[in-house]
């Protein structure tokens, strides 16, 4: 399942992130073909909003991906999105959610995440941090946390279909900001696996000069 | 003061990587001239090892910054190194510490945090995640943590001398991974004020190339 919801506004653009043009082609083009490139049969779900079904169509079938694709309509957060998504999940499949943005993730991370979920249950991949982190309090103090305690979580965010489709049963909560939250709500523990540092999520501008530059020298390969 | 003693283990590459070449200049170049750019007449105490200290007096050199500029040799730790810096601090003086491989740190940024440490004491700039963070536990567990009080911390991390010098006399500790830790463990609290997306730390490979694009765009306007 591939989220290509948000709405541009970090990025100070008209159009949404997952279309601008990236080595020519949209963000979204690129995040499907990596999953494309993993499992050539993998059966897509774009939950996207309805304005933009028609560019996400095309996408598709450009990708000659239309007749293992389904279109669902974005809901009003990630949650419900993911939500209406899974509604078109097979019973014993392998689910990964990722965001439509991290356009540069690798065929290698998807098909780890695939072989670690089929074996664990699930499968987050996470990296390391660059950086001192602080966490703030809620009378506006901060405190700094061991670096080497911190994960920064990716997606796909893969799943046993037997473990996701019930936890998306609950009820939407306030911190449910990826799936993992949502399954461990339901009780269910979540492995984190080792990320790939080149699997950025495009939220800026410089995220998108990155991008671009990673994809020229890989084109030049 | 420019801390510039990392050993380029990360980037798998013989050079340290703050004598990697960015745009046709070394990585350390960048960061000196825009500090110059923000404060013409600001003192410049270099912290290097001692194998690099010819390259970092060729830079100062090429900058006209010699007469304002003593080169420092590094410690064992980051500790050490700041803690070797300090001696050559000047009473009564604000103090910016910056990581020699924050080069695209702007000279805007570094005026912001030297007005600010001197009204308030100190100024460490931070970033918001765009990321979900989690924080794993001495029993291989991890839990998220509410991605809204999370703050990535960058540098210059900029102090009144009178604040970071006496903190500086403690013993090290292992939790001392910045500054602003060492201030707040002499017991005076640090502010945090907001930083910059673009001011990225050279660590890996693809940082060098989202440098090298963003310098390039800089140049052409």
């Amino acid at each position: 399942m591939i989220t290509a919801g948000g709405s541009g506004s970090r990025m100070g653009t008209e159009l949404p992130k997952q279309f601008l043009l990236l080595h020519g082609k949209p963000v979204l083009w690129h995040t499907i073909r990596a999953f494309r490139e993993a499992y050539a049969d993998i059966h897509f779900i774009l939950v996207i909003p309805a304005a933009h079904a028609e560019a996400g169509k095309a996408i598709l079938e450009e990708l000659n991906l239309t007749a293992q694709s389904v279109l669902v309509e974005g809901g009003a957060t990630r949650f419900h999105s993911v939500q209406n998504g899974l509604q078109k999940v097979e019973p014993g499949s392998i689910v990964f959610v990722h965001d439509g943005v991290r356009c540069l993730v690798s065929p290698d991370l998807i098909k780890r995440c695939g072989e670690q979920a089929a074996t664990r249950g699930s499968a987050v991949p996470a990296v390391a941090s660059a950086d001192s982190i602080r966490i703030t309090d809620e009378q506006g103090g901060h405190q700094s946390i061991d670096r080497n305690r911190v994960r920064i979580i990716q997606t796909p965010q893969t799943f046993q279909s037997n473990i996701i489709l019930p936890a998306f049963q609950q009820a939407c909560r306030g911190e449910f900001t990826d799936e993992a939250t949502v399954v461990e709500a339901a009780g269910t523990p979540v492995f984190l696996i080792e990320g790939d540092y080149r699997n950025l999520k495009i939220t800026r501008p410089a995220d998108l000069l990155v991008a671009e530059t990673i994809l020229q020298e890989r084109a030049a390969q």
